[in-house]
């Protein structure tokens, strides 16, 4: 290791931004040296996470969020703001010829139309959104390791598409009949101080919520149309587990012909042959989200239902790391030219 | 009421029969004079359950279980055993002229093969199947007033078919396409001692389970196949919540026709309007478990998806009290000429 | 009884507003007529609490509070508003007639100067601070049931003291050298939406706080002291479990002299002979939160320690039900001649 | 890094075996060569942990436990085992030259007399009692670097001992009135079936337990003793929190002198200045157990209350890690000449 890669968070009160300093802390090649928070400006990190305290990050002072410094500090540039805040700045650093990993869904939707259909804001951007890679590292390896702009992937979509991906992609599967039934622990609600992510309001308790226009929708046909080479359409909903992290989706597809167990099974695992951050469980395993926490882990299950003719597919993650800073850190490593794995924890805390 | 009813419950130490024991506690017409348990006879019931210390059923004297003893004290028993084991008792004690509400899955399949295909056990008392009613009182309320046998649903199939029996009932949705994704708390799995349901393996997780061969899929096939006149095969899923009571089915249907959520919620409100132990949600509201904790009632909320020409239908049940001794209750009140609701808990406790 | 007693409850949105709520629905002697709410005033129950949907309390329409109307209206309120807000309407509507049970502490403290230094706040109606009944009815039963206006005990000091009275009162332990480590749930908080009470801010983890100065020390304090008979302090610590409800209250004292466990048994035993909505639970067992759930008991449980020569007081009870609103019931019932217990649910949810 | 270190681990089937395979995952100086289990023998880890799929050590095979396999093949070996059952295993290793982390209680008492007393089984390997060493890295550094046996400590007696070591090492406190409230998440009652850790016994209830005779008293008196030089009795209480991991014990002490916090935290903070696991945190901030989970950080909060002329002591810890597996490794590390924290997360899984 050569030098030091220099990082920036823009957003460090989040659920997210606190998720990267966790990473960072062990990565030895990468080193945050600029945290930004409007709120929190001036104080050091471990003064609004005790968890950091008598660690190096955790005497890191916070400044405010400031394109000229970050990019004169900086080679690559963390953006855990929500979306419209991020598309600006992004644009901003990327001019100033820093690389960028936006964890907001701005660059994520091809289509200007589709974004401001969804979102409900106008994209001031748009220019940049051809440049923008998704950056989902199963799918799109080469051009990340190439890129200045990274549109990390919404936690949702990460688990849903690792999980279609290859039934798609080998046609095992209609492409008109899909539905995703995911659920998702409360981390991925933000740290907003609302009533409905009380403890007493989550704990103890199951719900839906966002049915049937959940955000993630269009980012998650997108992809999947890619890999089905045709529009798909998909029923997608979501659920509030009374966890702190983890996503499990479980997906419904009707297979196209009656398919073996050992034949689904033996086609993911060669599309996943070399990508070992997603593993395809052996036969009969079913994946559980403390499986993967904390880790970059995708668990994929698979079972073949003859009655129906279904093949449902069980796939979880860690939603703020897999399905965020995680997968950042990943996007970081790759276009920085490190491994893709590295300062990333293998071993998910258990219990 | 003139005159007490005396009821007696053979299985006392389980989940289901502890919160038998919770209802009784309330119930001013019918009272708990025999609780048997082969491992606990001899204990007073507040002996095993501290929290019904100082109540008059603390006191109440845990006994061996023996048919003719039951028989001679009781009107109605309530059986709270594992399935083949219930199926012997039940018919000694219906033969001594008791009535008998089981809320094991012995009396709930009409078809002796396949119960056997599905629970793998010979059934050795077919000659009732007949004469069993399935207790499910929105369906089937003048047959269970006149039964002396009860086959008291599974919390899985109660969940489901409420769910679904008014969009069947109506036409509203295709036969062939129907996905049940259900998710359960722990006390469903039941009060015996196994590792994968220790606290450290079911907190801060989720997981599905038993994919794609649960046992209550022939008794969810078998209600709904009469319900929609047709027969009906579907994908159901089970998966294990990090709480202790709930269960939230979340179904996917086919619109036959494009119908609005005006339309399906009027037929909702119709099928249910003068079952009031079914609560049909404003439309826009979604079922959360909690809102039915300890109590019997069947909360339904409905989502009209035009994208996809879904209807997604939420059911919420306490998988204990509705799931299992609650339902048991009620039928055990309707038999015994009282009203359904009687010494049920109507508010749930919040938070 | 002849004739309902109509109920008031100013301030329907926190969580001992819920709860009064929920038990209301149970109360055959006693109807909630007004439910009053600065922010939520002309909505019905149902709408801000889904739970009471289809239920007659679910339809009550939410009014602005105004003393006049609910003097006009109402036979007794109860005051679910925070402190200092309290001590204004609680003196208007004993002045218009009205009987008052306040959950607020302004009336809790006898001494303005005492309420005033821990409360940092003037009380302007220590006018009435004579005249208030500290409402603990193991203590103060017959007070109670002449009383105008109840103060509410606190949660804490609810457990605390009736797990101390029967050894202060017989004279057991030392006087000089108690310690309270208190625990609750996390409803003790409050429903306001701040980040430190966010279910990922306090699942999965544990931790003291307020020390050494939460505010119902003094309450504590007044109230052992009336019993010893001398002025007591105690160290009184607390902790947020990540649970919705219950405190358990572990309590240090040192005997003065060698006592067995019988004989101490025997004192609380006998103290608490006829006042059955405590619970001293045989010797060897221990209290646990979830068998007072949802319930009025307060369960205690007692450890003798030779070797170091201490009474450990184990006190178990719900902070929200008779650590508030069943508290409150409780009091409303007996200034109104009813039970103490009516309407109270007996038998906790398990699990 | 010259040579990797060769570990082998006896009883991996439990919360500590599992924790210290985690562990090991990240560890580039030592390396689990083997892994027992009389029940799993022959199973890759793998196959009994999900989680470990696709690393390195998820293919390493489990084997019978056996002294000469494990001295041949292993340079240190962790015992994961019941007390009593360590002993023997334990000599047998020592003798045929292999170094040995004792995470069970056997070597942990100095006094065979009190061992036996208080685990009520008999002592067979007394003579190994006086090399034993207890591996408390803050107190006994040099000592543990040298040895060939380490008594790993417990969990309640690491976060007791840590928190107490300051204020009697410098006199603050009387020694003849201490009280260690102490509670634990629920992996500390092992992985046995056992009803009363099942999830629903568990989850959304609190309890005290095993008072006043729980067996960590004697090692946590010991221990004391030494550090105030004369024999100190403790009042020590545990308590099951609804939580995976973490302890923290509230330690209630009375100061000789009138002290103030000031000088309190800076005889903390001199005590632990070269000792970074240990966190003194800030005047006014307290420690939460998810601030060290997954970590071997000991956080100590400190609270003076000139009220009742009381030094509170707030100490956390993660009993799994800092508690048993992660205290492991650190004395491991130092046996073996390895830095303390080699192998070791130092950043907490947030939230």
């Amino acid at each position: 290791m050569s030098q030091i890669i220099k990082a920036g968070l823009v957003g460090v009160t989040g659920y997210t931004g606190m998720e990267l300093a966790r990473l960072m802390v062990h990565h030895s090649s990468m080193e945050l040296v600029r945290a930004t928070s409007r709120s929190e400006a001036g104080k050091k990190l471990a003064d609004i996470y005790p968890f950091l305290n008598r660690l190096p990050l955790g005497d890191l002072v916070i400044t405010q969020p400031d394109a000229a410094d970050l990019a004169e500090e900086c080679d690559v540039v963390f953006l855990a703001v929500p979306h419209k805040t991020a598309m600006e700045i992004a644009a901003e650093l990327i001019e100033a010829g820093v690389k960028v990993v936006d964890l907001s869904a701005d660059f994520r939707i091809n289509d200007k139309a589709v974004y401001e259909a969804w979102y409900k804001v106008e994209h001031t951007r748009a220019d940049l959104l051809k440049e923008a890679v998704y950056g989902l590292p199963e799918l799109y390896l080469d051009r990340i390791m190439g890129a200045r702009l990274i549109a990390n992937p919404g936690c949702y979509p990460t688990s849903a598409i690792l999980g279609l991906a290859p039934a798609l992609k080998a046609g095992l599967v209609e492409t008109s009949d899909i539905v995703i039934d995911a659920k998702s622990g409360a981390s991925g609600a933000g740290r907003g101080a609302k009533v409905g992510n009380l403890f007493c309001e989550v704990a103890d308790s199951f719900r839906a919520y966002g049915l049937p226009t959940h955000r993630h929708t269009p980012e998650i046909e997108q992809e999947l149309s890619k890999l089905g080479g045709t529009d798909i359409t998909v029923s997608f909903s979501t659920h509030l587990l009374p966890i702190d992290r983890g996503i499990l989706s479980t997906i419904y597809t009707k297979l196209r012909a009656e398919t073996s167990l050992d034949a689904v099974h033996a086609a993911y695992t060669e599309f996943y042959a070399d990508k070992p951050l997603v593993r395809v469980l052996p036969k009969g395993q079913l994946p559980e989200t403390r499986f993967v926490r904390g880790t970059v882990f995708c668990d994929i299950g698979l079972v073949v239902d003859p009655r129906t003719g279904r093949l449902i597919i069980l796939s979880a993650i860690d939603n703020l790391c897999r399905g965020a800073s995680g997968q950042a850190l990943m996007n970081a490593n790759l276009i920085c030219g490190l491994d893709i794995d590295e300062g990333l924890p293998m071993a998910p805390m258990m219990p």
